[in-house]
C-alpha cells in the first residue's frame, strides 16, 4: 500500500518550529502528502502517556494511513528507528515501546531503519523526526516498498501500562491517564465490574455512584463509569475530577465486589 | 451538496486521543476527506464560549464546508444531535443551542440525527463526537442526502449570548469573550457608540481613549476600539487588558453618550 | 509558480476564532487550497520569536508553499503588508522584519500589498490578516502573479536576533530560544566550538559537558551540544534546562577557549 495520508504524533508543543520542519520535509519530498495532526502536545518525553495514546487513537485509522510518532529521549542514542505493521497499523518510530500495546494475536512486522538513501542528506544527533522519520514517511508516501527501508527484525522495545492485580475481594489498578476535563482514566475494564454490588475508591476515596453516562448524576457528582474505549473511569459531572480529588496518573483505585457478583 | 470539506471545533484539548479518534473515524469512511481544524481548546464544557467561537468563525466558510462542533456536556443523556442548516451554513452539534446565534431572518432546517445504519456500529455512551457525528459527517462528505439523517424537527435549544440594555444615558453591557492578547470582547455594537462624546467604563474603570487601530495610541495605553467583527472592545496597546485590569468575561460595561450624541 | 499549499503561522491562540477566521477567507475564494498549521501559538505580538520560528522553520518547505505569518502589533497603523521572496521561499507577512533572517547573498524580492481588489471588500482596522493575507494567499494560490498584488519596494523593515560577540578568550552571546522541552537555543554555532577544550557557562552557572547526542549523558546532566539547526544548545538530559537553571531568552552565554584550540 502507498497513500498520501500521514499522521503526526510529537511531544515537540506548538510555539516551536520542530514540528513545521517535518511537514516541509515531508512536503518538499512528496507535495502530495496530505498531513494529519494527532497531537503535538505529548506529555515531554513520556513515553506511558505517549503508548497510551497510540493504543487508544490509531486503530480508528484506515489502514492505509501511515503514522509518524516521534517522543523521543533516546535521539542520538544507539537506539535504533522502526518501521512497524502492527494488527492493521502501520507506522514510524523511535524503538522506544510505544506502538507494542497495539499487539495483538498476529505478531507484527517490524523493520529496522538502515537505508539512509531514503534519509535527508546530513542526519543530526538531535531530530531524527526531522532527518530520518520524516522523509521515509515522505518515500513510502510516494511507493516506495516497505522492504526498502530497512531489514525485518526480530527485536525491539516493549512498553506496558500497569496492569491491574486482582485482590481477595476484587481488583487493585491505577489511573493511567487523565484527560482534558479531568476524568481519570483507569487500567480496568468496565465490563469487568458489575454495575451493582460492587464499591470503589480511588486513592482514598469512595466513588459514591456508578452511571452509564455523565448526565445521569447531577452536575458536581462524583461518578464512576464506562469510559468511551471500555475503561473504568472516574469523573465530577461536568467538572474536573483531577482537580476536586488532587489526583493524577498513578493514583490507586481499590474494587471490591460482592461476593455474589464475583466473576467464578 | 456533498464536499470533501470537514471543519473540527471541540474543547477536548491537544493531549486527548479524542481528536484523533474522530479524524481516524471519518477517514477510515472517506479516505479523501479534507480535514480543518478550527480550535481543540474551547473552555471545557463551555457552550457560551462554543457559541460565541461559532457565531464569529463559521461565516467565513464558504457553504459547501460542513462544521462537526463538538462541546457536549449531555453526552448520553436523551439531548439529541442535530444537523443543522442556517444562513448558509451546514453543521452537525449536539442540540445544545451553540449554532443559534447564526440564525438570522430565514428559519433554519434542522433534523434530528436518528439513522443508526450511518453511525459506528457501537454507540458508547461518553463519546457520541466520536460514534456518532463523525460518521454522519464522512457519510455525507460522501453524498449521503441530508434527508438520510433523521427527520426534520421544529425543536432545539437555544443558546442567548447577555443582551446589553439601554440605560438614561447609554447603555449596559459586558464582556463576553477574552482573546489570547487579553483584549476584552463586549456585547456592544461599536457603530452605536458615538467616537467622540461618549465616555466608557468597564468594571469601574474608565478607558481613557477611542481610538480606531492599536497603533494609533503608544504602548501601555487602555483603549476601546471597534473589533474585528464591530464589537466594542477594550484593549491595551501592545499588551494584555484582561491581566492589567484583573477582568474577564462577565465584566460589565458602561457607556455614557453626551445628550446631543445619543441615538433618537 | 502557483500552488494550492498554503501555511499558517500565528500567535493567535488556539481558543480564539481568528485562525479559524482566515481559513474561511482562504477556503471561500479557493476551497482547493491546502492548508498546513506551523503554530498559532508563537508568543503574541513577540516579533523575535516569529522570525526565529521563522528562519528555522520556513528553510525546509518546498518554494511552491506560501507561507502566511501573522504577528502584527502594528495593525491598523501605516505598516505595509508585504509579499515577498526570499531565498526560495515565498511568504505574506506584515512590514514588520520577521523574514529578514531569512536573507541570504540574493537580494529579496519585495511587494507592498497595494491592490485593494485582490482584498475582502471591507477591510478592518484590526485584523489585516483575515481582510487582506488571507484573501491574497488564496488568490496566489488560484494563479494570480505576483506583480498583481502591488509595486516592488526597495524599503523594508529589518529584524535581528542578538549578535554574539569575540571576547579575548572566546565569545560571548546569549539565548535567543526556549524549546518545549526547556532547551536553551543559543545564538552561538555549535562548529565554532571546539568540542575539546572549551568551557561554557550560561548566566554564573558552568556546563559541565559537551556531548554530541543528549543520550550521551545520564539523565539530570547539564550539558552542551549542538542543535538540531547547528546552534550551541543547553540542556538537561531527560530534563528541563529552563527550569532547574530558572532562566530563559536573553540569559548570557559565555565560552573560554583554550589558546590552542582558537580559530586563528
Amino acid at each position: 500500500v502507498f497513500d498520501p495520508l500521514i499522521t503526526l504524533t510529537t511531544d515537540f508543543g506548538d510555539g516551536t518550529p520542530y514540528v513545521a520542519a517535518m511537514k516541509g520535509v515531508i512536503l518538499s519530498i512528496n507535495p502530495e502528502a496530505r498531513l494529519i495532526d494527532l497531537s503535538h502536545r505529548l506529555l515531554p518525553q513520556d513515553l506511558t502517556h505517549a503508548a497510551f495514546f497510540v493504543r487508544e487513537a490509531l486503530p480508528f485509522f484506515p489502514p492505509q494511513a501511515l503514522h509518524v510518532i516521534v517522543v523521543d529521549p533516546g535521539v542520538g542514542t544507539e537506539r535504533a528507528l522502526l518501521y512497524v505493521e502492527v494488527g492493521g497499523t502501520r507506522l514510524l518510530a523511535p524503538d522506544n515501546g510505544v506502538w507494542t500495546l497495539l499487539a495483538g494475536d498476529e505478531p507484527p512486522v517490524v523493520r529496522r531503519l538502515a537505508n539512509a538513501g531514503l534519509w535527508r542528506p546530513t542526519v543530526s544527533h538531535t531530530f531524527h523526526g526531522r532527518d530520518i522519520l520524516a522523509p521515509v514517511a515522505a518515500q513510502l508516501s510516494l511507493g516506495a516498498k516497505a522492504e526498502s527501508v530497512g531489514p525485518i527484525t526480530a527485536r525491539w522495545e516493549s512498553l506496558h501500562l500497569p496492569t491491574p492485580t486482582r485482590t481477595a475481594s476484587g481488583w487493585h489498578g491505577e489511573v493511567v491517564f487523565v484527560d482534558n476535563f479531568g476524568n481519570l482514566i483507569t487500567n480496568l475494564r468496565a465490563a469487568d465490574i458489575p454495575v451493582h454490588g460492587a464499591t470503589i475508591q480511588v486513592a482514598d476515596r469512595a466513588v459514591p455512584r456508578r452511571v452509564r453516562a455523565y448526565g445521569e448524576a447531577a452536575a458536581g457528582n462524583l461518578v464512576a463509569l464506562e469510559s468511551s474505549s471500555g475503561w473504568l473511569e472516574i469523573a465530577v459531572v461536568n467538572g474536573n475530577a483531577a482537580e476536586r480529588l488532587g489526583l493524577g496518573r498513578g493514583a490507586t483505585v481499590g474494587v471490591a465486589v460482592e461476593e455474589s457478583q464475583l466473576p467464578t
